[in-house]
C-alpha cells in the first residue's frame, strides 16, 4: 500500500513510519518540520538525540533496504503545492499527524492561539478539500484525542465517538440518533480537534470520504522495536513545560532529583497508551476503514487510565524522589473518574503494554541514561490556562520555591 | 452605548447600523469590504442601487445629524490591527455578521470552501482571542444560522440552542446536560457557523466572555424604517445564484417574467424573517446578554417556516408567473417539516411581520421597481454540492430549457 504520512517527522508519526515500512508499504512523509522549529522557538531540544529526517530515512534503508521517503510540505498554508503533491502520488491511505498538539503551547499567548486554531484547521481541511477536488478514494485515518470527550468530568464511562440520543420528533415518537459525543474541550488545541471532528462528519456525508478518527490518549514510552534498530532511528522524547507530557516530566524530575511536580491536587484522571500500540493500533485501523457513505468510523486509541497523583506516586517509589503539588495552571476540573471504552481495538488484536511492566525500562534506558542532557529550566509549565492563573504560577526554575513547598 | 458593528456594510449589518444609530448609539462599521470585492469576482451587483460605505454614512449624518465610523478592518486577517482597534475603541458590544455567508459560494470550488473556512473560523476566533487579549468585557453578539440544526431533517422541534441530553454516570445515575444542539451542517458555510458554536463555547467557559448567539433564518424584505430615509440609504438586494436567497431569487424572477426555479420537489421547509424584525431582535439580544461566567445565550431568530414550493406558489398566484421544477444542486432531504421554537424573542417583545403582509411591497416597490437592472444570465444556481450533482444541473441562462420544463 501506498501510505502518505502527513506529520511523520514527529513522535508518533515516526515509529508509525518505520512500523509500517517494515511492514513492506510504501512509505511517504510530508512534514513542514514545524515541530522542530518551534523547539528552536521555545529553546527546547528532545532528551534523546534525535537526528535529521533526512539522515533518519537514510540509516533506515541503510539497516533495512527500505525506503521511506520525504517531502517537506506545509499542509495547512500550502494548498495548491498540496493538492498536486496527491495528484501526482494518489496514496491508498493517508495518516494525519499534521497539527499542533501541545495544549500548554496552545494556550500561551494570543499568537499561539491563531496559530493553533489556524495550523490545525487548514491542516485538515485542505487534506479533505485536495481528497475531494483530486478524486483520490484514499483511507484517512486521523490522530484525534481523548480531550474532545469534555463531559467525561461528570463521571460518565466514555464511549467509541458516538452517543445515542433520543430526539423528539413532531408526531411525537422519540428517534434515536447516533451523534458525535458532545464536545467541551479543555484548551485551544483540544478544541481544534473537536472542530476536526466536524470537518470530517461534513465530509464523510457530504462526499463520501472515508476517515477513522483516533481518539488518543496520552503517549508515553520512546521506543518501538524498529526505533530500537540502530541509535540514530531513536524517537523524540520532549519534557518541557509545554510538549512533555504529565509522564515524560514526570520520568525527567526523577532523573535529575527534583521533585515530581504535580498541578492541583493531581486527582485529574487521564487515559495513557505506549508509543507501540500506538503505532499497532494505527496499523489496525488502517487495516479495517469504512466503506464508501459511511460515517467516519472513531476508536479510543488508549489503554488505561490514572490519576495524576498515583502515576507520581508510582515513579516515586520507583526512584525515590519526592512529589510536589503546586497550582494548577489548567482550568478544569480538579478531579475527576475516566472509564474509556476501548473494545473495538482489543477486538482486532490489540495486546497493550501496561505502565506497570514498562515503566522501569522508561527510568533507565531513557530518563537516566539522557539525563546529562535537560534543561532543569525548562521542566516546569509556565503556559496559564486565563489571566487569573497566570499570577498564581510558581515560575522558580530552579525549584527552590519547591523544596519547601513538597 | 458603543458598539463595534463588524460586517456593517452587509446587508444586515447596514440596516442594523442605522437602527441602533437612530437609537442614538455610537456606531462603528470595522469591515473589510470583501462582500463588494466578490460582486465584483462574481460579475453581479446589487438589485437596489448601494452607494458606497464612505457616501451612505456621509448621507446618514447629513439626514439624521448621526454620525456612523467606518473602519477598513479584516478581522480575519489582520489580527493585529484589530486587536488594536479594539484597544483604542473599547466598545460595550460588539455584533458580529463578518463572515462570508452564502451557501452556494461557499460550495463553488475548492478555492471557496477554504476561503470561507478560513475567513469565517478566523474572523471568530481573532475576535474572541483579541477580547480576551485586551481584558474587554464586551457582549458579543454573533449572528449564526438555522443551518446549524442539521438534524432538523428528521422532523425535530427545534430548540434554542440547546438539548437537553442524559448520560448515563459511572454510579448508575442518569444526569441531565444541555449539550449544543448536535450539528449536522449541509454545506462548507453552515459548517462554519458549527464551528463557531464551539468557540464560543470554548471562551465563555474558559475565559468568562460573554456572547449571545443569534441562529438566524433566511433574511427577506429590503426596507427598514431607517433605509427608506432616503434613497441612497438603500440596503443591498442579492439575487444572484450564489447570494440571492430563495425568496429573492423568486421575486426577480416573477419581475422579469421567468419561471420560479424550484429545486428538487421544493418540499425544503425553511425559517424566515423580515430585516425590520432582524434589526429589532438585535436590539433585543443587546440588552438581553448573559452575565459573565454564563454559558453562550442562544436565541432562535425566525418568525415563520415555508416550504419552498409553497412560497413560489405564494409568489406565482400574486404575479401570475409560472413554476419550474428544476434538479437540486444541494445535497440535502428533498422533503423536511421544522417547527422552530423562537419563544425568547416573542416575550421580549417582538411584533413579526408576516410574508403575507410584507410580500407584495417586495412585489412592487422592489423588484419590479429595479427589474431594469436585472442581469438574467445571474439567477440561476449553478455551484453543485459534490461532483456528482454538477453535470445535472441546468444551467442555461436564457431560460429556454426551463421553459419547456413548467
Ligand atoms: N503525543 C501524544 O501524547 C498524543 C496524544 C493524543 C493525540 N495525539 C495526536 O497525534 C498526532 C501526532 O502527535 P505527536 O505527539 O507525534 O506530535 P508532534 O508534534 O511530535 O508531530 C506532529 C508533526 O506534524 C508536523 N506538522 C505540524 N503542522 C504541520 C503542517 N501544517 N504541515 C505539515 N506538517 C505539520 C510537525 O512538524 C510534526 O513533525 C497529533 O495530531 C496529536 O494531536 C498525540
Ligand atoms: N442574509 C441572511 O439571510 C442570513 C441568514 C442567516 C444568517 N445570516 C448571517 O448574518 C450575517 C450577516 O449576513 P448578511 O446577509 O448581512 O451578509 P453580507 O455578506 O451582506 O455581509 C457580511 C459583511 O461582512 C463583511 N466581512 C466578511 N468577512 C470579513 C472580514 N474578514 N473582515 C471584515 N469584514 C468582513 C463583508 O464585507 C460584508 O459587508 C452573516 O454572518 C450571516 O451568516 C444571514
Amino acid at each position: 500500500m501506498k501510505i502518505a504520512v502527513l506529520g511523520g517527522d514527529g513522535f508518533v508519526g515516526w515509529p508509525t513510519c518505520l512500523h509500517l515500512s517494515a511492514q513492506g508499504h510504501e512509505v511517504h512523509i510530508v512534514d513542514n518540520l514545524s515541530r522542530r522549529w518551534i523547539d528552536t522557538e521555545l529553546g527546547v531540544q528532545s532528551l534523546t538525540p534525535m537526528d535529521s529526517i533526512q539522515e533518519r530515512t537514510r540509516i533506515w534503508h541503510q539497516e533495512t533496504g527500505h525506503r521511506i521517503r520525504f517531502h517537506l510540505i506545509d499542509i495547512a498554508r500550502d494548498y495548491d503545492v498540496f493538492k498536486h503533491w496527491l495528484i501526482e502520488h494518489r496514496p491508498d491511505a493517508v495518516i494525519h499527524f499534521a497539527e499542533q498538539r501541545a495544549a500548554p503551547y496552545s494556550m500561551k499567548s494570543d499568537r499561539h492561539k491563531n496559530y493553533t486554531v489556524n495550523n490545525n484547521v487548514n491542516a485538515t481541511h485542505n487534506l479533505l478539500n485536495a481528497l475531494v477536488e483530486t478524486d483520490i478514494d484514499a483511507h484517512l485515518v486521523h490522530l484525534g484525542t481523548m480531550g474532545v470527550y469534555g463531559y467525561s468530568t461528570i463521571g460518565a464511562a466514555i464511549p467509541e465517538g458516538y452517543l445515542p440520543v433520543g430526539i423528539e420528533t413532531l408526531s411525537g415518537e422519540t428517534v434515536s440518533q447516533d451523534i458525535l459525543y458532545p464536545a467541551n474541550p479543555g484548551s485551544i488545541y483540544h478544541m481544534t480537534k473537536c472542530l476536526d471532528q466536524l470537518l470530517f462528519q461534513f465530509y464523510a456525508k457530504n462526499d463520501g470520504l472515508r476517515i477513522t478518527d483516533l481518539h488518543q490518549g496520552i503517549v508515553w514510552g520512546t521506543h518501538t522495536d524498529q526505533t530500537r534498530r540502530h541509535a540514530q532511528l531513536i524517537n523524540r522524547f520532549d519534557y518541557d513545560g509545554d510538549y512533555g507530557t504529565v509522564l515524560n516530566r514526570f520520568l525527567i524530575q526523577a532523573a535529575i532529583g527534583y521533585p515530581l511536580t504535580v498541578h492541583g491536587t493531581g486527582g485529574q484522571t487521564r487515559a495513557f497508551i505506549h508509543i507501540q500500540d500506538s503505532v499497532r493500533c494505527i496499523e489496525i485501523a488502517l487495516k479495517n476503514g469504512p466503506s464508501r457513505g459511511d460515517k467516519v468510523k472513531i476508536f479510543n486509541q488508549m489503554t488505561e487510565t490514572h490519576r495524576v497523583r498515583d502515576l507520581a506516586e508510582m515513579i516515586a517509589k520507583m526512584t525515590g524522589s519526592e512529589i510536589a503539588y503546586l497550582p494548577n495552571p489548567r482550568k478544569e476540573a480538579p478531579e475527576n473518574e475516566l472509564i474509556v471504552k476501548n473494545e473495538q481495538f482489543l477486538a482486532l488484536g490489540l495486546n497493550p503494554t501496561t505502565l506497570a511492566e514498562g515503566l522501569l525500562s522508561e527510568v533507565v534506558d531513557v530518563a537516566k541514561k539522557f539525563a546529562y542532557r535537560v534543561d532543569r529550566s525548562r521542566v516546569p509549565a509556565v503556559s496559564a490556562w486565563t489571566k487569573d492563573i497566570a499570577p498564581t504560577l510558581n515560575r522558580d526554575p530552579e525549584g527552590k520555591k519547591l523544596k519547601s513547598v513538597s
